[in-house]
């Protein structure tokens, strides 16, 4: 039987963790799309340090490529699953859709999103209509600490099923999305595993990503100091939590009980850890803003949940993405002595 | 007549453009309390590059102190005014009770408070019970460009009153706020004036400052990018005059029809300013968080008017607090495997 063929789309840290995962399995082959690491790793591989595969030393992926392959071309066979493991900013241009639309054949190529948030399928279910999406929330811990260099510190850990409402029959879809399982994890060695509730399973990782992560932003803090501070919790980041719950019930999904006393334990306390969207503020990057926040207040207006806290949240968040924009050229604010504001 | 006795604690951009206008009132003897500029304006005077009056060289208050006099002392003669324009932080210590109270003659001293926000009134009624208490709100743009030097870009503009609810005789207390316009605007040359409805003044005052001051801290952004993104006025900037006219109305102050407008066309749009606040926190320095957030939404508790937008904005502004805290010493985070928060 030959190898799936697997094309890994973003090989930052979770990205190539992925990709070692899939081909260490020997189902798959990947073909990594590379590309402030291109150079890096075409000369020398991909170092990694892990907690779970231990040092591995310039390992390199079946293939690795600068752009997205355009399988329209003759000699590029098609994908069986194309892995998405980049940062998701549908605010700006080009979105994951037309990152990846290139390297998808249509009726055969099945999307994983390895992202966060909410209704983060919607663009991809209206772009390739035949193509099963396959959502999957990643609890791994890696970072790319240098290009082609690899530090894993928390072992892989990813929920994996189809997206609901896909014009592809969902008995297909569920389908692809075990079999992926299968392939990145051929004897259960691994904590990948399927679930069909992806809902809830994105809802509950949300409690986190929909609090922590935008309020250390703001605060450009750490999430110790935010529970050393107590105020930081009760003000900010339970009042979240509670409408992303309330929120998540009105949409049908049940978060676990002790979902809250989880999230207030999940991060380490003896170190300054900043969740990933602060570390992105702080390096002056684009933020997952509207996945994470703007979609869950969308869909508090949708259900009429009161989302007081979600809302000015994200009108904060929304001001400091602005000034990542402008940093990226994305944006220019024009200075003149009329009042641009009417 | 002898000249009345002046103390100016807090001599930066207002302090020293207040003590220059009293003494050419000629009126005045002032004593100015100096901390920082105190060894610049000994051996120099004061520079001031002024808007209203011109160019000034060298000048020097009657006297000037590294401390706050304390008149308990045989050879200090009571003070008739302590004008205050220092920065109010009522949770740190020295308050700024604490820090006059040397320099207070009970039942003579008028205490005039040239300080933001609400409720600044409430710890001086009840720690100098016999001491008439004035409130002036500038609108003076002054400030220290460096030790002794002072820019001062806008003409001085102030509205002074006595507060309310003193122990003294509110005759009493509006003839010393009266006395005190009338020793520093002798000749009605300066928009100096006096303004009974001390609430009224205070509110309006505050529809700027409980907005554009926290969110361009929250931000780091300055008002004209503000206005341009439209949104940030929208989300956050419009709902906050919202809910302070509302929480004025409850508390029996009805603000001006229009001040919403002009709050949004008081700044210049064609530079990048920023506001006090935001300047401060950039700066790593304390911030008027309590009497500019926290006392009007305790008055929206108190009365029972929704504060949405207030309440999230002051719980954010105390975790910036906390960072500003921590980087004077005067908050220590404590790490340690514990969670500490229960």
């Amino acid at each position: 039987m030959p190898k799936c063929r697997v094309l890994v789309v973003g090989t930052g840290g979770i990205g190539a963790m992925s990709a070692y995962a899939l081909e260490q399995g020997g189902l798959a082959e990947v073909t990594a799309v590379m590309r402030s690491n291109y150079d890096a790793v075409a000369k020398h591989g991909i170092d990694i340090d892990s907690v779970l595969w231990g040092q591995v030393s310039s390992w390199r992926p079946t293939a690795i490529s600068k752009v997205v392959p355009d399988v329209s071309k003759a000699d590029i066979a098609p994908f069986d699953y194309i892995l998405v493991t980049t940062k998701n900013i549908p605010d700006v241009s080009p979105t994951v859709a037309d990152i990846i639309a290139p390297a998808v054949t249509p009726g055969k190529t099945a999307i994983v999103l390895s992202q966060n948030g909410i209704n983060i399928e919607r663009p991809l279910l209206a772009r390739f209509p035949s193509n099963p999406l396959i959502s999957s929330v990643a609890y791994t811990g890696a970072t790319e600490t240098a290009p082609g260099k690899i530090y894993n510190d928390d072992p892989d850990c990813q929920k994996i099923g189809a997206f609901t409402n896909q014009q592809v029959p969902q008995d297909v879809a569920d389908a692809a999305a075990k079999s992926y399982v299968a392939i990145y994890n051929p004897d259960g060695k691994l904590d990948v595993v399927y679930d069909a509730d992806v809902p809830k399973v994105r809802w509950r990782k949300l409690m986190y990503n929909g609090s922590f992560n935008p309020v250390s932003s703001i605060l450009q803090m750490d999430t110790p100091r935010m529970r050393m501070s107590k105020h930081v919790i009760d003000d900010l980041i339970a009042p979240l939590m509670g409408e992303i719950r309330a929120i998540a019930k009105a949409a049908g999904v049940e978060i676990q009980e002790n979902a809250e006393t989880s999230v207030l334990h999940q991060d380490p306390n003896d170190t300054a850890f900043k969740p990933s969207m602060c570390q992105d503020y702080e390096k002056g990057n684009l933020m997952e803003v509207e996945n994470l926040v703007g979609e869950p207040l969308r869909e508090a207006d949708r259900f009429g949940v009161p989302a007081p806290t979600l809302r000015i949240i994200y009108g904060i968040m929304k001001g400091l993405q602005l000034k990542a924009k402008e940093r990226k050229g994305l944006w220019k604010a024009e200075f003149s002595p009329e009042n641009p504001y009417k």
